[in-house]
């Protein structure tokens, strides 16, 4: 007979921003122990340790040397300088950071046991996020090791799928272009909307019906309106509409004209 | 004792391209008499015809005389051409038009009773709509056309809104931003992660939270990602690995610029 006990890594978080706050929580609410909350920010690390119910530092030198893994959700520009510093604080444990582009070389030299752990989604604080539909997309320096870090992104998704350094560049900024970039076109579309006095809450079952669509069709084939029929009555309409905002006429003049070339070259 | 009768007004429609194609079928499954189709295109009217059960013509002179609206959703640019002929057959009814983008004032002059019922919706052949989400914007030249259109408008949809034509023409170009260009990054995301191998379905879930935030947040705040950081160092990683697609690369610099000015501009 034998004895299944439930697998819980303790985990310290190192950064206290979107991505940690909502990581660290859902491993927490999994059962997973969060020994310690890491930041430069005191505010941020003392928000998120007590939602946790953990210790918080903003010391390097002062950070738990006990924990399994160290999970690092930080800016990616500071952490060259930050990592060589974090794996002083436990030689035997396994290091990840979350960021999309960022290889998993980063670690190379600084220490024996690292890896990736990128979880494919965009995390504001003020929005919970259900990690069941989350993407992740794991990598570590050893087969144990990714197969460790496949049972830890279990505990909160049902998504985990092993990925290259090299795949992981081409899916973060796929997911630039799908995510930020959408959003970004639903702003100016609020822009437009509140501008002459009409509500962006109108504009909400559209936008669910495109993102909907492309469940069950390719973007390409899912493509409607003026660019995709080539209308350059309606277009040329548009863009003087848009005569005092150069920058959003030059942007829907470049998408139109790409619209154009992939709907030709569509098969 | 009064007999409430069902109201039900006899439809022909000009055209059978998507538009036409979805509002025929809902007028008709919401019990109004569909009396003609009218395509230049026999194939299209055809189809559409059939899949309704009424008669067909690709001749304008020979269009039903006894329908109580004619609803025109043909390419916008052959309106100027078409109308006048069209209401030569029947001076007594209503006649409406489907476009976003066009002025209520093309009918001017041409017939009595006319006026627009433009759906804020992306239509495809190949995908059912569920019209009770569809937002209609309404508009007639007297006060009873705009109520009877709100009448029939509300045969199949629960948000019915009036909108000037000045209005419209706002809408329509926020719904191309929305609409058509977001689903244009959703393209190019499975153009970046197919030329990688890499499967577009992973990026449903990111698509679809990315929808669902700005029913909770304004777009401008649920903004995440290396513009909305002004993360540099990974924007030029990004820039580098579209070094061979010199469009795209354009595009991600634009966007990128005018998500950091809307973010500095945020307050």
């Amino acid at each position: 007979m034998t004895e299944h006990t439930a697998y819980n890594p303790s985990i310290v978080l190192i950064g206290a921003g979107n991505v940690a706050t909502h990581l660290g929580k859902a491993f927490h609410e999994a059962g997973c122990r969060i020994r310690m909350v890491y930041s430069r920010t005191k505010e941020s690390a003392r928000i998120l340790a007590e939602s946790i119910g953990c210790p918080y530092t903003t010391d390097i030198t002062s950070i738990d040397n006990e924990a399994d893994i160290y999970i690092v959700s930080l800016k990616d520009s500071v952490l060259d300088h930050i990592l060589p510093e974090l794996v002083k604080c436990n030689s035997k444990a396994l290091f990840v950071h979350t960021a999309g582009s960022v290889s998993i070389d980063i670690w190379k030299g600084l220490t024996h046991r690292y890896g990736v752990l990128y979880p494919m989604q965009t995390f504001s604080k003020q929005r919970d996020i259900n990690f069941d539909n989350v993407h992740f997309f794991i990598e570590a320096n050893t087969e144990e090791d990714t197969e460790l870090l496949i049972k830890t992104a279990s505990l909160i998704s049902r998504h985990i799928f092993k990925a290259s350094s090299e795949q992981r560049k081409y899916l973060h900024i796929s997911a630039v272009f799908a995510c930020n970039f959408a959003n970004h076109m639903y702003s100016i579309c609020e822009h437009l909307l509140t501008s002459h006095g009409l509500p962006f809450s109108a504009m909400l079952p559209l936008i669910d019906e495109t993102a909907e669509k492309v469940h069950h069709l390719s973007p390409v084939s899912a493509q409607t309106g003026p660019a995709q029929r080539d209308d350059h009555n309606i277009m040329n309409n548009h863009l003087s509409l848009l005569k005092d905002e150069p920058e959003i006429a030059e942007l829907y003049l470049r998408i139109s004209e790409n619209i154009h070339n992939y709907q030709r070259n569509k098969k």
